[in-house]
């Protein structure tokens, strides 16, 4: 099985995916919280609804639990550091302190990144190290960002479409 | 709701992912069956599994729900022309009639690809237009492909590492 998990983990490494912020607030004032995310993905557009997979171990899961409100922010490629400070557990207390921050029916979001998808949570289930949370997608705010961030091979990435490039 | 539904659609164009095809094998004798899906990621690695949103109306859907089992193979640059003949239903007689094919453990599965995993169905949802598909990892093959092919603003995706690109 460790030979499964191993190649697993080599093989998600050259999956292509989005980077996000899912961020959220506290129910019980203990403010705001978040974790960079990559993966998400949609669920269903009748109802519009997104899936994201946290790991139970991470600092914001309990606060997306008890909060069962969550925004996804999908970054672009000029966001690199603040994906940064949220990976650094030592830096927590700077993550919502600078000025790219907006709130939108009490969740911080960032007019910066290329869009908010704000939810409240559907059905949740756990699976081994992860909880899949399924949010109902109340809000999309398209933001001011341009080119969308990828992530590929532990490295954040952008997209160069093959048609565009070939045209 | 429109506005909602718009907005997400908008919002999903932008949003990186992988391409992969979803293979299977009809239990009941109708052959091999497949569908491009970019709705693919991880869920945990402690056990090793993946979850793949399908869409109910794909002709594929029934196949791996019958089947119980399907294999996510992760496609490379090299490999837009696979891409268009998996969503061409009228040249469905022809997806696994090429030369690019092998079986594992009763599953269709390509060598070229970046990778393959094998998954056993352990939990379905329905969600709206989609159902998930969460698989326990049974086998990982680490395919002959180089370079991992993304999906961004409807165009197949080269992905380029922005620390790659400044170092």
């Amino acid at each position: 099985m460790q030979d499964v998990a191993e190649g697993l983990k080599a093989a998600m490494r050259r999956m292509p995916g989005p980077v996000a912020l899912v961020t959220t607030t506290d129910p019980d004032g203990g403010g705001y919280a978040g974790l960079a995310a990559s993966a998400v993905i949609p669920v269903s557009m009748e109802p519009p609804s997104m899936l994201v997979a946290i790991n139970r171990g991470a600092s914001a899961h309990a606060t997306v639990a008890r909060a069962g409100r969550f925004c996804i922010n999908l970054l672009c490629t000029g966001q690199t550091d603040l994906v940064r400070l949220f990976s650094s557990s030592e830096r927590r207390a700077e993550r919502f302190a600078g000025e790219g921050w907006s709130v939108h029916d009490g969740l911080p979001w960032l007019p910066a990144a290329c869009a908010s998808i704000f939810c409240t949570v559907g059905t949740t289930q756990h699976f081994g190290t992860h909880e899949l949370f399924v949010g109902a997608v109340d809000d999309v705010i398209a933001g001011a960002g341009t080119e969308p961030m990828g992530w590929i091979e532990g490295d954040f990435a952008r997209m160069l479409g093959l048609q565009v490039q070939s045209a």
